[in-house]
């Protein structure tokens, strides 16, 4: 009798095939980052792949060149839909076809039309297919900005900030170093090292001179550093460290929000790290579409706000958000949240 | 041979005392709230019991009293070590030993030199004693504001806000209801049930008119009420909800924190509540025990700071606290804190 994979080998593979997606996210631009795991005949793992940065190969051809032989009769599991169409390489369901595969599990199906169909493919040669293992944590996790932008052809911007109990992002005399802890500043970096691009006003560069790159804990660059993009219109000083060398810098000489979001069309995973009146009009504009906020358990009573100029004057007018996920780093909290859907569909045409 | 109390049972029976002790929270000042939990000979609960208004009995006294006959040869778990002295009420330690309990386990000792040595008398008459089972969740729950009052002499503050991510407890209008959701209000309403004494500036009357009072989901008055307190010097319009007759109030002509804090020094816990300049006061004084933060999911970019004037004015400066714990209640957070210890003593004595 042939083995059965147990509900429970396939999410271990399927958590698995998540961790790789995650290792590839910022390398595969504008490639979505997918993690895939090839199970032998016999249900042990036989290969692990991951998105290669583009022109490579997909994860599924990654892990069955892995695999080899052992993939015959076996089973796939993977974070996306396999792709049906002949991009810079084959499509990934002819792949699996070839290599014996008898079964694909994938977590969330393509909304891509050029290479949706890989399930159709598949079950039309014969191969078991199902999807949603783990879809959740895919959508939010590996696949969330590059979900966003098939969905809505604009890049998914993340709004990040970090600011004390009561919301202040510098205290009083304007010093900002540090309000969140060690393992927080690890974590920013580690995520700035995956994004596509970080956007920041031309006052916090006046005011912080940050460098806005991705550094390792050593203070080394890493291997992958996002556009730095400077917007607004007063000149920087020819010195400021985000016109180094250490990655590419974009400077739009607007105010406008959506002109921003236009100019950063190619991008798949942006962050918006402020100042408060950048935030304040990319909220206003309705394109955040994440919060990160890091929380600090400090009390200033004066100082910076987080965030300013929202367009909102009153409480029935507040931006609404839900939270995702509430994380503690070190001392800090880390709250994910995404915008609220108007409860009432009219009330979303309010000025 | 006699039953043999598990470690499960018994933690067992200490949550149900200290559920018990939550129950009669508020309506014992200056007494401890304690729950005592008796467990007859064969391990089965035989009586529960808490602390009675005062002059009424102590936990334990109410537990053997319901237990009456089924006391004997068994085993008592509560929260706080017995009392070993005369005061409105005899010595617990001597009631457990006339009625025939064999073992007694509680979480906490007494800091309190004139009811302390329970423990001793109660080993000196063959009572096997333990202590220290659930030791932290009594010291952080229902003992939390009277053992600070033993150890310090102050009754302990607790200064409640409800602000947005960007700190905000105003929206730029002054609007302010609601920030946080139903479930957080009922929340509140529920713990100043539970309170001697709630705090707040004639700034906060003037701008909001609250009752400060206590009330059922239906709009009823609880049916404990904290005392009201209004600190400053600005004349308070007599038709002020806070000087209605829901509820005993007190007018403190004072800007001066020590003032308040000796004024409600026969009030063991406290909750302060605001507005900004006040919380900004006490946290400069050092007189903030507990934080407890709604945190609800809105943007407002705009409006009345959650604490202003805290005496800072940079970064190295800041206030520093601990996270406690983080609830979720409906869609907000619910985030308590209490002050860091500084890192180096020398610190301390920082201007």
């Amino acid at each position: 009798m042939p083995h059965e994979n147990s509900a429970a080998d396939l999410d271990a593979a399927m958590l698995i095939a998540i961790g790789a997606a995650e290792s590839a996210r910022g390398f595969t631009s504008p490639n979505p980052a997918v993690g895939a795991v090839v199970l032998d005949a016999g249900g042990r793992i036989a290969g692990v792949g991951m998105t290669q940065p583009p022109g490579g190969p997909h994860a599924e051809v990654v892990a069955l060149r892995e695999a080899g032989d052992a993939a015959r009769g076996g089973t796939v599991v993977v974070t996306l839909e396999p792709c049906n169409h002949h991009g810079r390489t084959g499509p990934c369901s002819t792949a699996l076809i070839e290599a014996g595969v008898v079964a694909v599990h994938y977590a969330v199906a393509d909304p891509n039309p050029e290479a949706a169909g890989g399930a159709e493919t598949l079950a039309a040669a014969g191969v078991a297919v199902a999807s949603g293992l783990r879809a959740q944590e895919v959508e939010r996790g590996p696949l969330r900005a590059w979900l966003h932008r098939q969905r809505t052809g604009r890049p998914h911007i993340t709004w990040k900030y970090a600011a004390t109990l009561d919301g202040r992002s510098a205290a009083a005399d304007g010093t900002s170093k540090w309000i969140t802890g060690p393992d927080a500043r690890a974590r920013v970096h580690a995520d700035r090292a995956k994004l596509d691009a970080i956007v920041v006003g031309t006052g916090t560069v006046l005011a912080d001179d940050p460098r806005l790159t991705a550094r390792l804990p050593d203070g080394s660059l890493a291997a992958h550093q996002p556009l730095r993009v400077v917007v607004g219109r007063t000149e920087l000083p020819p010195r400021a460290r985000v016109l180094d060398d250490s990655a590419p810098t974009l400077l739009l000489r607007t105010h406008d929000v959506n002109d921003v979001v236009a100019a950063l069309a190619e991008y798949t995973d942006v962050l918006l790290e402020g100042g408060p009146r950048l935030a304040g009009a990319f909220l206003a504009a309705g394109r955040v579409d994440r919060i990160q906020a890091y929380l600090a358990p400090l009390v200033l009573g004066a100082g910076r706000p987080a965030v300013s100029e929202a367009g909102v004057s009153t409480i029935d007018g507040a931006l609404r958000f839900n939270h995702e996920s509430v994380e503690t780093i070190g001392p800090d909290l880390l709250l994910s949240l995404i915008p609220a859907l108007p409860e009432h569909p009219a009330l979303s045409s309010k000025p």
